[in-house]
């Protein structure tokens, strides 16, 4: 491989396709890599909704380059692909999209919680579930699980008071989701395999139990006593 | 019932049993609520190691109040129980003190981690463990899972930065154990029933993964962005 083969497996500006991107968590990750320089695409399974999505982002950053497409099509321009679909879509749109995510990096942010319950949600995560679904020539990650996603809309060059754990089978994969967290202004830390990532999953549920009873909204963890 | 046997009930000076008081954590927390005004006994299956583990925590204080016994004894002269064994032991050590633990408080600190693999631990949790061997009569709570023992040895007075997830299925259980906590340092905050201790065992493995891969020890977590 010469290395301008190499140049073009990694192009200068990355983009990233946020599958489901019209809904809590997609907006507010979509603003901070914008900010970062990354290019940003919303993906929705209804194009009308991605568009309508992404016009509201530029017109907040007075900008014209967040694109909205159909979520097949995201998926297909992208680099890297985030998915902040609601749960009970997980399995629907990963098997709708398994074609187009052969070859490409997919970061699941997904957590699966019984929000009357708050019960710990059980195995296999849904990270794990995502990686046996698509098969081993997609690389699955999984993070920002725990990120209230009230936080991401504040200040975007300010870091936040918040930390991701970040779940790979293997280290190149947790390197590219760590780069992605670190660009959205938060510290990220690898913290084991696809399976660990139920702990994550099962913190959200915490995280919400918690702001309940705080009458909060913005519960996050940060981790402590790290010498980095 | 009348004042006199209230007060009888609950003396000015709570005792705290810590049993299997011995290793990693036990001696962190004696030395913290000790420092509180708690009255404590390290407990352990051998007298004889209890009783060098409480002078040497004496010494340490400069004092002479901590006591140490077998674990049984400890806890018959104990307000509230903390558990500290190791995971292996949990069982037997619950079923060899059940008689003795009726109409106590329990509060279970047990993280059963596969040190090996760090995977996280299956349903139900070693506090719903202990709430149903021990029986309606024994007031269970869950907590400090996830403190790191090297941390709790530092300055005595200083509050730690790291918070604690408390676990119970009745709130004055929880209020309890929250109590506990405080005064040895830690916020901490009531996160759900005895089932979802499941995720703060979790996230011990979590937090020893993060620790291998920074080469550090103290790694804990503080929640953010909660209103206290």
């Amino acid at each position: 491989m010469t290395n301008n083969d190499e140049q073009l497996d990694q192009p200068l500006i990355l983009t990233v396709a946020i599958i489901g991107g019209t809904g809590n968590l997609g907006p507010g990750l979509a603003l901070r890599w914008t900010n970062a320089g990354y290019r940003v695409i919303i993906g929705s399974r209804q194009e009308e909704k991605a568009k309508a999505t992404a016009k509201e982002l530029n017109d907040k950053l007075d900008i014209e380059t967040i694109q909205g497409m159909e979520n097949r099509d995201a998926v297909k321009k992208a680099n890297i692909c985030v998915m902040t679909v609601i749960a009970s879509a997980h399995q629907e749109v990963l098997e709708s999209l398994k074609d187009d995510l052969q070859g490409k990096i997919l970061i699941d942010t997904t957590a699966r919680v019984d929000i009357q319950e708050l019960k710990p949600p059980v195995a296999p995560s849904a990270a794990r579930y995502a990686q046996d679904l698509l098969g081993p020539d997609v690389k699955v990650a999984a993070a920002f699980q725990n990120v209230p996603f009230h936080a991401l809309l504040k200040d975007l060059d300010e870091s936040l008071e918040m930390d991701v754990f970040i779940f790979a089978d293997d280290p190149d994969t947790a390197k590219e989701a760590k780069m992605l967290a670190e660009a959205g202004g938060m510290d990220a830390y690898y913290a084991g395999d696809l399976d660990s990532a139920l702990v994550a999953e099962g913190l959200t549920a915490l995280l919400i139990a918690v702001n309940r009873r705080y009458k909060s909204k913005g519960g996050g963890i940060k981790l402590t006593g790290i010498e980095k």
